[in-house]
């Protein structure tokens, strides 16, 4: 579907530059770029590939425009243009409607004309599939579940009963979405299960990557807002709350009845205790653990990157001394009458 | 199915205490109870909100009965009571036995009349499917494998070859049992691999999350003793044992040939190494490391919890910069005459 | 199938000591070993074993082979010839070719007649499935794909349109490939996707273990070359690529458009930022994070071995209280007029 770049223009809204008759059919990256390509500059980082791209034409921010005489899409959000361009040129493929006759469906389901149900796909009774709804091949979806318009489901999923997933979703293979939450009392020695009944409430324009799990709550729901954007294998525990917007890495784990706020970004593998309360805006670094409480928006972080392992040795020995190290130079302040009397210096913070 | 608050009494252990004729149908917290709701305070932590809940009766410990004119159940474990109620209120329904006409069963696989097997399911060879064994849509149990009675295999489940599921277990969707362990030689700069031969027993009563893994054992087995509880998540490297009564949480990975004991806790994303053993009673606390034995029960912790990231810059150059602080402490104390002689104060531990 | 010694130190290439017409026909641990058994001693430290040890033959080093007088394989790679003797006894069996009735193969699909589909399995249009591949129960190839010759894609696995899998791989259940990446762009507080339209290509002799997921690359391909061996649980971001005979351990996270050398090592659960430059031969430890290129062979290192819950609450304390330590020493230095002047010890390295 070959396009003119003043047509691009157009429809992303980005001010054009130079010959908008020209004619893209993709998006590349700058060095990889031929002709018929459309490729885009983000960061000044990588200016001086500019120079040398044989794009067809190029995207760019304002300051960068003087850079290159190829015809030109121009934005202030380059990246969000090239979003836009991309989803032209490479965005799904409209699908047909239909159920494929090797899909079991409840006959007390309700499947939209327009939906698209894979091979061997399973919908349970008095489920709802929306308008062009597309569930892929092996996916299961329970009983009394709902599936909102134009959202997809790829390949192998697991909807479980009565479970809700807003309109304009993607989620990936192997995402299992209200699987029981981890609830157990213990009676004498024994587990005894705790039955969990509430459900996963995902909602509009979502998406969640492949093999995520996001446990239903125990009586009450476990929510995900709008626009939330879940990486890879990333697990949500019971009743917790998701706020709109939050963007999440890959293999964040995020314990049972923590409520992250709206506008959050929580990097990849980071670690976040249950029962935490974490505010609108907060960044928290790849690898980190949050295990309290954070009513202060700001960034977060709590990595060690690693060193060379003699290096880490050395270091990884005085850290386990430091105790030690800290009542030896108390012992050498007192020595030197250098301690402010009646004001301690160390108060043992504790630990969460 | 609405009961008696008596006839709750009498089904879970617990003593009534006043009216035992009202009716309740469903378990809630204390805050969105209301009329035909059961609601339940196991922490005194929450007692304020005893005083506002609509609930028609409530779960409490013998210290707080008096803090409510409601009838009530009182129990010494008022969270195991809640589970008690909770299961008959909402546990799961009976179901039906048969098998789905879209199920693929093996003529030779020997399935109870009783078992449930949903559609698209798939049951190898000479595989044996317990009494009220239910198989969700999907979920595929190789060759000469074995279910137990009243086991719940939910959605897309895989089974493989010769693993073993005891009775009353609960598996989520998305869970592996019996892949291969990583097991493999090293020959002029190519990886041979090693077959992985051994199987996975899983005890009875095991609950094990969406998405975990558990592999197969190289020539031995991996074994999940009796009542663990695995969260969603986990990776168990092959021929692990878990002890009987053992819970670990979301995101723990174990590394092969580690064996943990009986009624430990670990911790959410806690990562254990291999080759170790794990005694009984220890406790791990999330986001930990074990890298070497534990043969001493108690609690074992090592993560560092995230700070703003303006502090957490300062304390992690300073953890690099920890031997030369150390070293400079030694040369003040020299210079101060303040080192016994001849007592090493310090000794490298080298590191696991 | 029994098969001699003799034969067996002719197919892997081992020194036959000793009657070389014993007949074994399994492998096994030296301390489970029966009658029939081939048994193996990898490692002096397991030596003890050895004379008590059951097993009708033994695979040794040359420099134990005098402490056992069985008929023995003697091999300066034991673990090696271990790997050959129990794929020759324990290797997968030959699978007849053929398609289940129940599989949904497209009709445009091309499926080589020696190729084993299992039950409930869907194949897309025009992909291509190779000679002798084996293709288990509910996994779903998308369009366009390619699965290379010999290659084992076992239940319930997910590849997406246009992703291919070279010779001889093995991929477990739950593998996602080709899930897209995580990418969008931010306008005005809401989310924009960013449409993932590049490849994984995964090349010959490649592992991958349950539950992993690799993305599709955004516009150029996830690549994964020759003989890379990954574990459970993987995640692997868009447009990475991980060089040959690299093997990752389990639960290990690597961020997007992170390049992975050649002949590394990654520890499990090992967490590796995006955009970064692994140069080959580098050793990563467990429970490590990797936030920076690394450009220097060697190992690397970073986590903190859990401690007793005392011990480490004293330690986490003095950690975050380090910068004050550190200040307090330089403050006693100052005094004893003991820093160097004009020579800074200290400079804040930032962080990654």
């Amino acid at each position: 579907m070959p396009i003119s770049l003043s047509e691009l223009a157009h429809r992303t809204g980005a001010t054009l530059a130079g010959d908008g008759t020209v004619v893209v059919s993709r998006v590349s990256t700058l060095e990889s770029a031929g002709a018929g390509a459309i490729a885009f500059l983000t960061s000044p980082r990588y200016r001086s590939l500019l120079a040398g791209t044989r794009a067809t034409a190029v995207i760019v921010a304002p300051e960068m425009a003087g850079q290159t005489t190829l015809p030109k899409l121009v934005s202030r959000n380059p990246y969000a243009t090239y979003a836009k361009v991309a989803m032209i040129l490479h965005g799904p493929e409209r699908v047909v409607g239909g159920v494929h006759p090797s899909a079991v469906i409840d006959p007390t389901a309700r499947v939209a004309p327009t939906a698209a149900i894979g091979p061997n796909a399973v919908v349970g009774p008095r489920t709802v599939i929306g308008e062009r709804v597309r569930i892929g091949a092996g996916t299961v979806v329970g009983a009394d579940a709902a599936i909102g318009d134009d959202t997809l489901l790829d390949a192998n999923v697991t909807v479980y009963d009565r479970c809700q997933v807003g309109a304009r979703g993607i989620v990936h293979s192997g995402v299992v979405i209200g699987a029981d939450g981890f609830g157990m009392a213990e009676e004498e020695g024994r587990w005894l299960k705790i039955p969990q009944f509430g459900r996963v409430v995902v909602g509009a324009d979502v998406e969640i990557g492949a093999n995520t799990t996001i446990d239903r709550g125990a009586i009450d729901d476990t929510v995900i807002e709008d626009d939330v954007k879940l990486d890879n294998q990333i697990q949500v525990g019971h009743n917790c709350r998701i706020g709109a917007h939050t963007a999440i890495a890959g293999c964040v784990g995020i314990a049972g009845s923590t409520h992250i706020g709206r506008n959050c970004r929580i990097g990849g593998a980071a670690m976040i205790g249950g029962h935490l309360e974490i505010c609108d805006n907060v960044v928290v670094s790849g690898a980190s653990q949050v295990f309290g409480t954070i009513s202060v928006p700001g960034e977060y972080t709590g990595a060690f990157p690693a060193l060379p392992r003699a290096q880490w040795r050395q270091v990884a020995s005085a850290v386990r001394r430091l105790p030690e190290i800290a009542a030896r130079l108390r012992g050498l302040e007192k020595d030197a009458g250098d301690a402010p009397a009646g004001v301690p210096r160390e108060r043992d913070e504790g630990e969460r």
